[in-house]
């Protein structure tokens, strides 16, 4: 941060904030960083080691390959580790590491797991970690692994499946315990390590591994260690992410599709009418017109509000890069307007455009329509909310193809198949945890620390803060052009040492 | 026709007529009827001889035989005939057959190639017409062709290609003019004979052989010989058809699918504006609300709104069979919807459903629309008024895919690719020619003659009514269930007869 911005920064944190938030320990942090540059040679090969364990949750060997080199690292520093098991689910590492006269626990999650990869659309084989002195977009090059001693440039990129997602926070959390033992620091917090296996495929067991253990998952704060940086390359805490649901309407004209000569302006036209029932959600501007739809979302505080305030401008530039002559909410920022429930038409379908198009009226109307929600919204209130619109508007709903005699009894019917879903996660910035938090990775943060109230996308993080009742905050680690999820994943070296002194400093952070 | 309809449906007609509707001459029609029964066998071979020869339009070779054929029967019952030819397409075999003293000319348009077929999917091939008991559907089964004098029952099926569609009211002419001559009874009409080789291809040449042909061209009154006969297998009388044009608008969001977390209440969404443009286009009673778009139709007089009224009523049964609890516009009849114009989406598209479906803000929406116009309406002026509605709600029209720079400068911005198209044809039922007309087939007919104002389909009859400026009436043969365009197209033997006595009555009516 440079000095101007972090006056500016904390002036718009403290504003709304009742005492002064205390600085993280400069001896800790120059400790770590000391230890890190003295040992980036042996950090990174460690890494190479874990890269080369292939990921897949569906691989079952490997990923407990994975599961049991975690479970060796963690008990190489101290900790108490067991793997939890659930029968056809990758095993949780769950370890847990005191800190002497600590009044506070905090819970650290990675995921072990990758997205599948499609070899053939690598330059490297995935799970052969390859160096290269700049990402392969500018231009960069492979090079051997350097020798004990030599010079690392930050630049450099190390290309890997999970490299950036999510495997980075596991050595950078082994160095940081390394370095603060080495210099003899003592952690301010006692640990629980969460390590799961299968959160690419959208963790179908946490829940259930939550509860059979929640008695063990009680902590002060869930460090969600995942995610990449700000696209701006600044380091940010994100304190929330969007709950989704959705569903599926069909509206029906005849049983079969109609001659448009013969028929048209008779038989009514689904296409027609699902338009108009689409065109009654929502108004010109994006705003939804379900009664009520925003009722239950928590309102945006004056933290949240000062901390998107401070947000580098991004939207200008994103609708110039989208071709986007307006953005909805009268060209509201993206960030705030991600704090409410959105309601999008993923997509419709009916008859046939172009070559195919014929001279019918089509039998058949289809659109499927995704709920984001924001904190407050429950999954299947929005769509009884969404229902109830519906209905006011006449219309008789199924859940299944109608026969017949219900096609011939209700003028207006619809189908309606609705989705399960979960609900948003977002945490105050004004906890006092959380404060210390942010003080801490702000001793860290060279650039002003960005404070993202919520990511756009879901995750299921309603598990730690509805299930486990406690509250989160994602630390994100990687480059924001790791090419997660995509072939040629990789990670800025600058960015694992970033991770290291980071984790430092939220290791000694004070009360 | 009984005599009680006979007497009601004369009412009607005669109720808004200033001049008494002459009747054809019994004498004449008992001289067809006589010789159609004593030459059922020999016709029957004739028609036979017709179908045996292939017709599809791009097989060039056997449509010259077909034209040849049809030249030689003209020939044959003293007609001076031609065949006209354009580069490319099949020739028009044109004949005229003056009959003397007389004041009046009928043209006669039959067309002579037929649909596509794809032998697999016949039960017999298509060009070896077979003899059926009855119907394939209500149980017939194949029977030997009738030796002379053998006895004909009038519900047996021939089964060809174009036995329906539309070689049915050639042998059907041919037998009313030997009929005629061999009775010794004057035509009362000269005649002239168009029958074309691409009606199935959607008549492509018949325009310019109308501009290269038009000073031999001059009638007082086309029959249009095609088309089934109504649902309740009453003979009709059909005075017009529906025009046609098209249109495919495409909106555009972002320059690529976006991630509806990430990019959700902010991007636009291009299927969402579809909807409200479409919604904006027609009420919940399929009224079409694009500005000035039914001012152009002609009225309905009260002679075609008398002819509607009594008509069989099919409406209820019709929304029964198609599942439907209501038409569009209050449940008003079919018949009279279709004297105004109608916009139809035929289709729409964006991003995907069921299945397929994603959690993305789609980059573009597609739909596309037919509009069936009624007398009155111009194509190119129709599609003018709905680019006017388009414009009034702001968008900028574009007719290619937008460059960066145009989709930076226009919020709302649309692609419209216009179709080309032509106009309604519709013939007032009070002429008097169409009054005589009336008055010849009614003689022939033992059920209530239907008066149909207009067609649902739509063909290109403008051609006449508009090019060569003369009154247009399609008089049907072929029974509704023909299997028309389909495999196992058939004629119901009473259809061809009735061909005759129809035919056999209006070269005789009286001025």
């Amino acid at each position: 941060m440079t000095p101007a911005i972090r006056h500016c920064f904390l002036f718009l944190l403290t504003a709304t904030m009742s005492s002064p938030v205390p600085a993280a320990s400069e001896e800790s942090a120059e400790a770590v960083a000391s230890y890190r540059r003295a040992n980036e040679v042996s950090i990174l090969q460690g890494f190479v080691e874990l890269l080369g364990i292939p990921n897949v949750a569906s691989d079952g060997k490997n990923i407990r390959r994975n599961a049991e080199y975690l479970r060796r690292q963690l008990e190489t520093r101290g900790a108490n580790v067991e793997l939890w098991e659930l029968e056809g689910a990758p095993p949780v590492v769950f370890g847990t590491l005191a800190a002497k006269g600590a009044e506070r626990t905090l819970g650290i999650y990675v995921h072990y797991d990758g997205q599948p990869v499609d070899e053939a659309e690598w330059t490297h084989p995935p799970f052969e970690p390859t160096l290269y002195t700049a990402s392969i977009e500018d231009g960069g090059h492979p090079r051997p692994f350097p020798e004990p001693g030599e010079t690392i440039d930050p630049e450099w990129r190390l290309y890997a499946r999970s490299a950036g997602d999510d495997k980075a926070p596991l050595p950078a959390l082994f160095a940081a315990l390394d370095a603060l033992d080495a210099a003899g620091i003592a952690r301010t917090s006692n640990l629980k390590f969460l390590f799961e296996g299968e959160e690419e495929t959208g963790s179908p067991h946490l829940g259930a591994y939550f509860e059979t253990h929640r008695d063990l998952l009680d902590v002060d704060l869930w460090l969600i260690c995942d995610g990449p940086s700000h696209q701006s390359r600044r380091p940010q805490l994100v304190f929330g992410v969007r709950g989704i649901t959705g569903f599926e309407i069909t509206l029906y004209g005849a049983t079969r599709n109609l001659h448009s000569g013969h028929y048209g302006n008779w038989a009514p036209n689904p296409a027609l009418d699902l338009a108009r029932l689409l065109a009654s959600m929502k108004d010109d501007q994006g705003n939804v017109l379900v009664a009520d739809f925003y009722d239950s979302t928590a309102p945006i505080s004056e933290t949240e509000r000062a901390a998107i305030q401070a947000l580098p401008e991004v939207d200008p530039a994103l609708r110039r890069e989208l071709g986007l002559a307006a953005s909805e909410g009268n060209n509201a920022s993206l960030a705030e307007r991600m704090l409410l429930p959105s309601l999008n038409i993923r997509g419709f379908e009916s008859g046939a455009v172009g070559d195919k198009s014929r001279n019918v009226i089509p039998n058949v109307a289809t659109a499927s329509l995704d709920i984001r929600l924001a904190k407050g919204n429950d999954p299947a209130m929005m769509l009884d909310l969404v229902e109830a619109h519906i209905r006011k508007l006449e219309y008789h709903i199924v859940r299944e193809d109608p026969d017949a005699a219900t096609r011939l009894a209700h003028p207006k019917l619809v189908k309606i198949r609705r989705e399960t879903g979960y609900p948003a996660a977002r945490t105050s910035i004004e906890l006092p945890i959380v404060r210390q938090l942010i003080s801490a990775a702000d001793t860290v943060t060279e650039e002003s620390l960005i404070l993202m109230p919520t990511l756009g996308g879901s995750l299921p993080l309603y598990l730690f803060t509805e299930v486990l009742a406690s509250p989160v905050v994602i630390v994100p680690i990687a480059n924001h052009d790791n090419n997660q999820h995509a072939p040629d994943e990789n990670l800025r070296l600058a960015n694992l040492w970033y991770g290291i002194d980071l984790l430092g400093a939220v290791l000694t952070m004070p009360h």
